[in-house]
């Protein structure tokens, strides 16, 4: 498979679960309405779990332009692939909104409340001060990445497919284990103020189809905000691939 | 074991435990009563995969009509072993619904809620509307169908038994686990519409139960309903099972 | 070390966590109080994968008379052999609920109910009918026997240690996580009605305790209920291993 | 990485992601404020796990005097070594504190509680009694040291880094997941009382930061009660591998 449908795969699978658990939360009548913040953590882990299995043997499963970013200043992905990577990433995000608001659609229609119609495209600070939550959006991918970098050898999570990678049932998806329950763990602690998009792409594509889709009763896509969830993560990852570099 | 021992067995302890969860969390006067949807989604997720990891080495652990079509759509399973599963498997979802039934009894005669009730037996839309909880159903099962199949070599997944089957405690089983957090995820995510049946025999084989056990106070068995979570299974598992080949 | 002690050892952890975290749940004042269904069922599957891993190389990681009396009837388990396991399991539950009475002694205190207080030595049902209870009780063991049956080798299962323990820090502990998720799935989905003791070491050990500690306004230890969680398991794990060695 | 720097880094993450989710659950106008006991243990059980993964290859992942010095009573740490891990470690968790308060900082401004912000910080008893949180604090460290003794064999966790550490993703970081659920464990069953510290640095490195960093509205630090999760931790590690000697 092409890493640029790899990654467009795995992004819509991580968008799909992920705002899928949001809207499941967030809008009225559904069957996980107002379950509580243990639901949206647990669903956006094995969001990005899912994904990453799907796209693991294809692409690396970056997902998140962030982490291809990292990749290009630490000199593991060409410019050329970056590219590609973040083209599928951002395509992905956004086939993956377009089949939540498909999928949620009797509930978006049910739900007054413009802010949690939003929610479940992309995310919004709990106390609006976007220098804060520059830094919150930073520091939360900085936690993403550094311990994948410590958990995982260099060339491992380079752009290149594994030489190897196990052809049966449950060894890649294991190994992959630890990056989900590390992005469960990181919107348990770390998800309290911005909602930690902690991924221009998962951010960035579901507020263009916000933006774009016809929908009754929405409010502005909120494009003040927009560049803290693209440019926060794309910093934090860079200062921790520099980090790991300089201690590694 | 035979295979459609196997798939009944399997099945069986699917619907026990998974149906078992939705009767501890809607029934009255239960020690789990109405303990919210991380309950229901975390008890469906460990129901799948303890169906799975008992049925695995001697039939694959289809436990899933669509997933047996697919599989005979994709040339894997022949029409004659495809009928052998779901007999097993739809045998096995009517046995497991009946156990429910007898080991939640006096909470059964303790709650006045015909929905509850029914509900401990099959799904029901949150909002009614049969095409669009048709879409949901199969954009759900694709959900679940396209990951395995990513996750796993095609020979692996097909109806025979694997070549070797590892024979100590924890090896198949935990190669298992990333099944189990899927249908947790998909749960989480996707279960918010239509209650995600997600497999004909898990939704058909406890309606007709519900329809024939001599409960007090039941309401009919919604079967204008019942083809939706029958048909749109298999559509999305069969749609899955073309993309993959398509892609990978 | 020898497996009577390994016995005692695993049987006491499992009831300190598994005791622990209902005394947690349901004593007034605690961090956890009225925490949910999800953390007293958590708790319990946890409980029982730390005292698995701790005892597994040294005793085969029974903690429960009912397995220990399902092996003696399929002989793998000789008469002197299982009488040394039972005497470890219930010295090991009893020393347990010791520990579980001295580390929550204030919040003992604190609570006034008496059924409350009763529930952090051993079982109640939620609707009272010993007959319908000890069904229960016999089918919960049921669902725990025949999947960890079905999950393993027998001969693994017997009393001797495994030939061959992993030496490293998580081979033996990971292959045990599928029972503690097993154990966790039984609390989500058949804990509902009797609270799964499914284990007569679990219940008799802390309700003898119960009835000699010196705690002031404690209930009877409601001895016309304690046959059920003690037989009621028993023929539930015998049932299930006659059944494996007809089907497997 | 030198030892000193990568339990820094661990212990920093640890208290990131664990004093993380305790701010989230806690304070005001958070994402997840008032979430539950099942976020407080689940977040501190990943926290753990992650710091743990990052620093294992490099010095063992200790994270914890209480663990340094039961290796030095247990002959397995050199004093001088001891002494270089408990360096690392109070500096890192002190550092993480900071993060954690950089990264809360609007919140603690919106929170009025100040009980609630030093215990974003540091541990406090639900029912205060300093020789009951004594005996607490030593058999929940007690609870956490012999099952991984148990779990692993003594050379491995001993301050030498292992002799081969598995370099691709997935084995050391699955290897440590057992490690992480007991901690879940720990904070589910007896979390109850003192809130866990088990661990000197993660409990007295914050309260020396709460006690230096300028935050308006803030209490006294609680030092009346600061020496028992200090040395309640240590006495519980030691008495732990002691035992273990004697019976393993």
């Amino acid at each position: 498979m092409h890493p640029m449908l790899s990654e467009f795969i795995g992004t819509a699978l991580l968008v799909l679960f992920g705002n899928g658990v949001v809207a499941n939360v967030c809008l009225k009548k559904t069957k996980g309405n107002d379950s509580g913040w243990i639901v949206v953590a647990a669903g956006w882990g094995i969001a990005v779990y899912i994904g990453a299995f799907c796209s693991d043997a294809f692409s690396g499963a970056h997902l998140n332009p962030a982490v291809s970013i990292a990749m290009l200043v630490g000199g593991k992905l060409s410019l050329v692939d970056t590219a590609v990577y973040i083209v599928g990433q951002m395509g992905g995000a956004m086939f993956g909104a377009v089949l939540v608001y498909l999928f949620y659609r009797e509930h978006f229609r049910a739900t007054d409340d413009v802010d949690a119609k939003l929610a479940c495209f992309c995310t919004a600070p709990a106390i609006r001060d976007n220098k804060q939550a520059f830094f919150c959006e930073a520091l939360g991918t900085f936690a993403l990445i550094l311990p994948i970098f410590l958990m995982v050898t260099p060339s491992f999570i380079s752009g290149d497919a594994p030489v190897d990678p196990a052809p049966v049932l449950g060894l890649g998806s294991i190994g992959l284990l630890p990056v989900g329950l590390l992005v469960f763990g990181i919107g348990l602690s770390l998800g309290g103020t911005t909602g930690y998009a902690i991924n221009p792409a998962r951010d960035l594509g579901p507020r263009i189809i916000h933006a774009l889709i016809p929908m009754s009763g929405k409010r502005d896509s909120d494009w003040g905000y927009s560049w803290v969830p693209v440019i926060g993560p794309i910093v934090g990852a860079v200062v921790a691939a520099f980090l790991y570099r300089l201690i590694a």
